[in-house]
């Protein structure tokens, strides 16, 4: 039978592959039609000299233009996604075994939307470029496209991520750079969809016909080469943190910036007041987003200290109860089942002992039983890289520690996280060891939260949906959060002494659009630059 | 006799070494008196170990506290260096044989101290950190202290890039962080003093004693181990390419963030409007930049790119006469006089031919002649990366083109660099070819002059001194320019819904010091946040 197409320099044509894949129901276990290719390395070569071709299309546009154009196409794709969102749902719905309602038609694909529609906004406004005048030396600097950037979707967010529809895409877009879409192999067909309203978007907007390229899989070496070719400007990765890992190497090796948002366990602290407290609600608002989508999110809690003691059991005795009720929905993926069992061993031979779950379940679907493991701090504190394995499901690990000294001792342990929580009384009993554990907890993750869940990312200005090594690959950077995301695809471009009508519009002394913010002078200024 | 002290967890202290050595002057070959250590590993442990103390110190101290007192070191450094000026320049001058003055004593110094105080100003303002605040849904973000940061300095500006001193040190302490110095082993004396005066000013200023460390030279294996250790905030590195790509290759790998300021060449290209209009003027001037300081500066123009013809020639004659005509000075060290002679006759093998130079001087002192090479459009384009090589010196490479076309084509074949220029003529002539050419170099440098030599970097918010690979790890950074340069020390910390008072103070509704621009709701403001 015949392979579907990849998008490759402006049309949809046969791939050259090595291979090809069928995507899988994860509820049923049912191979499902459209058998896609495995690209050969032919095919992300000609994807590279066609974006590097846009590339210098797009550099070579007027700013103000070029912003006009982006944000219009990326307008049009929202409105085109939403044109088509009933298929595209129920296509992603099979791929995923994700519900629909709400998660993927009033949850994730509004929130694609809204991200697409906020990086047209922030392309349009410009501020995000931050446009920098000193009028008196006649120097001037601004962030401007980096180049093709290729973007690897994840297996769990078949939209607000992908590849070809997500964040880093409207951000690289936004920020004035064609991308090479590298579809998640479990939703090929969801990608095709996106990639054709994307593609339909383009030639809308009056943009080059290869600003938005579709490969659907490649071999291990060809992604490495992928990332490591000169004509990359950057590349954004969303996913595991081995596959991150290996194409972090190859593109630092190759002076490529890279972006990637890995695993993390999302440490959550209950302090003794607040468990005194409130601890049944507690332990009704931690199963919820533990249990919140299978728990396949980057966000989910996997890892809870409590210091030990009758709250900390009707806590944990409170959440089993709520594990136990609660059915397990499909995983994504068999592999996904697999892993996360063997993520569960892991953590046994490493000590925990299981609260309850540990084990897959029976068919239909990809299924895992909804699984508790503890440990004291003491054994954390003696394995504590291997007791600290992400398991990518609705798990957890519970640390009881003997006192506020080691739950201090564990938090230093602590790999780089992109969230961390922590629950407190609302008398102030728990202020002094809040702040002893919140210096230690601060500098290790992204996003510190306070008496709330991490799995709830907020796509604002103020989020931080990034944090330290091993979480990202470099913790100055956001993957959520217009217009801070569209900082990473960009580079420094000064301008020294250059002559007025050779300058970004941007740049010049007036306000191209009396609304970007400036830097002239050391002052942020929505005004024209005057002085010389 | 004995060793020279390291600067090590709050003292002067003898170092753990596994050897030692001494800086000459390179005016006349003499060894200088003071013997230093090479560090054993337990010395950069010790570093790290205090530096990582220091940090959580200035992690726990209130944000605007921490501000205060960076920014009253910063300020307090600088005049002591100013106080001490006389000795620092003396023994600078003996280590480097740059000129007391105006080089040393009206120049470097005078930048540096500028630089330290430009950097205090900046972390008492606060803007830098781009404070972002959604009132709506109470998340805050703001750049933070990254942790410990180790600056490596280079051999060409013993102040102001100086590991003890210059803009990385001054960004990184203005930031939050600790800095563990690794002074360029040409000029260990120099750095010795600007560190006693740094050591001096952490007292007064009333921060942790390990805040400023240094250590004088290690062990090229203790080196890749320092900035791959866990407990690095970040580095800092100016310097060779080979150095700095084995320096980048462990950190990262180690998922260490590293700004690395390496080699470039400066690409300068005369279109004939501006050759015909004021050949004469720009041979002097050209001449002038190449041969400033030896030529040992990394925006020292290297290639020149014109178009065949008689003012090519008679531009090509003019700066011959003047580079034969200057007495060149001495270079920093034995070592450079080698690797220039190196790189020259590897340009030669790759075609290039003698204009005129391409010999070392004899002594006193580690000279070698001005020297300028010439190829063909067509020879630079049969050999485009070995004609690349930095010639670190007053040493250019015409390239002569056989027109625009072939200009072109050797742009598009430049790696990236820190600056390239276009001279052009008054009347236009040049215009269309000017919009073509700096099309190509736009993207491959990170300052575009007009008219203009690359060799004066002023320290304005709106400089970029930085670039594509390889003149630099990441395009979007610069070295030289506040407040940016701090952004590269700092990891994002967003919080969400944690309670008024555990904010920091930057991210409270009141503004703290009425003059910080934050990000409120879309808006730059220097008020207070008034929604909720």
């Amino acid at each position: 039978m015949s392979l579907q197409p990849v998008l490759l320099a402006g049309q949809w044509r046969a791939a050259q592959s090595t291979g090809s894949f069928r995507a899988a129901n994860p509820a049923t276990g049912e191979t499902l039609p459209g058998e896609y290719p495995v690209s050969a390395w032919a095919d992300a070569d000609a994807a590279l000299t066609a974006a590097g071709g846009s590339a210098a299309i797009l550099r070579a546009l007027p700013d103000d233009e070029r912003a006009e154009r982006v944000a219009r196409f990326l307008n049009r794709f929202a409105e085109r996604l939403e044109a088509r969102s009933a298929e595209i749902v129920d296509l992603a719905h099979l791929e995923t075994a994700l519900p629909k309602k709400p998660r993927l038609a009033d949850v994730e694909l509004p929130r694609t939307t809204n991200q697409l529609r906020q990086a047209a906004a922030a392309a349009l406004e410009g501020s995000w470029a931050l446009p920098t005048i000193d009028p008196k030396i006649n120097l001037r600097s601004i962030l401007a496209p980096i180049g093709p950037v290729v973007v690897f979707g994840p297996n769990n967010f078949p939209f607000a991520y992908s590849g070809a529809a997500g964040g880093d895409f409207a951000s690289a877009i936004a920020a004035g750079n064609p991308v090479i879409a590298k579809a998640h192999p479990l939703h090929p067909g969801t990608t095709r969809l996106l990639a054709e309203e994307a593609f339909a978007a383009v030639g809308e907007a009056g943009l080059p016909a290869a600003l938005v390229q579709l490969l659907y899989h490649l071999e291990p070496e060809s992604g490495l080469r992928l990332v490591s070719d000169p004509r990359v400007g950057a590349v954004g990765f969303t996913g595991s943190r081995a596959a991150g890992l290996r194409l972090k190497a190859a593109a630092d090796a190759a002076g490529r910036p890279i972006y990637l948002e890995l695993s993390s366990i999302n440490p959550v602290v209950f302090l003794p007041g607040a468990l005194a407290e409130r601890g049944a609600k507690l332990a009704e608002e931690f199963a919820g987003s533990c249990l919140l989508g299978g728990g396949q999110f980057c966000t989910n809690p996997g890892l809870v200290i409590l210091l030990a003691g009758d709250a900390a059991e009707h806590f944990i005795a409170a959440v089993k109860q709520r594990f136990d009720a609660a059915t397990p929905p499909p995983l994504l993926s068999s592999g996904g089942q697999r892993s996360l069992g063997e993520s569960v061993h892991a953590l046994q031979s490493a000590g925990a002992s299981l609260v309850t779950g540990g084990a897959p379940l029976p068919p239909p679907g990809c299924r895992y039983a909804n699984t508790l493991l503890r440990v004291t701090g003491a054994q954390f504190l003696a394995a504590p890289d291997k007791l600290q394995t992400e398991a990518f499901g609705s798990t957890a690990l519970l640390v009881v520690v003997r006192d506020g000294k080691e739950a201090a001792a564990v938090l230093a342990h602590l790999e780089g996280n992109l969230t961390g929580s922590l629950y407190s009384d609302t008398a102030g009993a728990d202020e002094p060891l809040y702040r002893e554990l919140a210096a230690l907890l601060r500098p290790r993750v992204g996003r510190l939260l306070n008496d709330k869940m991490p799995t709830g990312v907020a796509v604002s200005p103020a989020m931080n949906h990034g944090g330290p090594y091993p979480a990202t690959g470099h913790p100055g950077f956001t993957a959520v959060g217009m217009p801070a995301t569209l900082r990473r695809f960009a580079m420094l471009q000064c301008y020294d002494s250059v002559r007025p009508d050779r300058l970004p519009v941007a740049l010049r002394d007036a306000n191209p659009n009396g609304r970007m913010w400036r830097l002239i002078d050391g002052q942020w200024s929505q005004g024209p630059c005057s002085g010389k």
